[in-house]
């Protein structure tokens, strides 16, 4: 039988994955705990008294949408070996989410970066820790792929961490706002002469 | 003496500048008639009659950023010879926009790219067509530098301006919500690494 903290936790994940969709398709500032409530059949207070604010009904879902990323991008890519095996296999998987028309989760952050560059708050301050998470992520498969002689010693890791992210970024605006079907094949090709500008002779093919 | 028009166009000018500088600050969507009204301390009644809708409005704001956008970044790179130098010009000033923090006004296209992505209507559309104007500015600029020898005839010219794009994206990103005073060097030291790539040895220095 399902208990009364289980039947608790079921009803504010489904809250915290209605608020995941409204804010995939409409942005994270058109957010609030009244239409989540009406989109689940709930009243208002009683998703407040499961998530507090709006602000941490915000949070809440950089969090769950941060849970996904890893589950989706990260997990799988560990299985394959450290080094340039592993950073292909994050970058690939990465990309492949931008072009995910489906799934329109891929945005959260990116629009949320522009859509909080200039509002103060926890909501920028978990999308700015996002953000970096990320990055340092990517700094040390980078720096793992440098080690095992994959990639040259001498390469500008902060600076190749940039160039994926700006390519991610770009990639995202031309699959969802000029929804350019060939874009997937251009971000793959950018990656591809990254890799083969950064690539020593020992790496693998 | 100021003529009647003259003081209509003055008028206008003033109402398309101060929503300018709203959507810049708070983006496209933030815009409403009264907002910019009171701003100027007229009457919302008197902004109606001179712009129309507020989707008007919005749209008569793309149609100054670009003009603006014109002015600074291309006007003045038409003056460089045809061909590697007038392409390295118009880059250049259009990174320099990214990270120039006391103007706030590079983002009311990246933003609103975003702001966008998934609602349909004028401003969508004239926000698509400013990007695709720019690109396809982008590519003569490109293929001039090709007939010029500068660049490689092989170069795959739609790939270029997808990555041009994606650099200025990322690197308004970094400038904007990361707040990182480096990332004008990286975004520079990216757009050489291109060039390099793309150079022919009859290039000019």
């Amino acid at each position: 039988m399902e208990t009364r903290s289980e039947r608790a936790e079921a009803t504010l994940a489904a809250i915290v994955d209605a608020a995941l969709t409204m804010a995939a398709l409409e942005g994270l500032e058109s957010l609030t705990l009244g239409e989540v409530a009406k989109r689940l059949g709930l009243s208002k207070s009683g998703v407040f008294s499961r998530v507090g604010s709006r602000e941490q009904l915000q949070v809440a879902v950089l969090l769950e949408y941060d849970r996904r990323f890893q589950q989706a991008v990260f997990v799988p890519a560990m299985r394959e070996p450290r080094g340039l095996p592993r950073l292909d296999a994050i970058m690939r998987r990465w990309l492949a989410r931008a072009t995910d028309t489906d799934r329109a989760l891929s945005c959260i952050y990116t629009a949320g970066a522009f859509e909080y560059d200039d509002r103060e708050g926890p909501v920028r301050d978990q999308l700015q820790d996002g953000v970096l998470r990320l990055r340092a992520a990517l700094r040390r498969t980078v720096l793992q792929a440098i080690e095992a002689g994959h990639l040259r010693a001498d390469l500008d890791v902060e600076q190749f961490v940039f160039e994926m992210d700006a390519l991610f970024t770009g990639l995202l605006r031309d699959t969802r706002f000029l929804r350019d079907p060939l874009v997937h094949q251009r971000g793959i090709k950018a990656w591809e002469r990254m890799l083969a500008a950064a690539r020593t002779s020992a790496s693998p093919a």
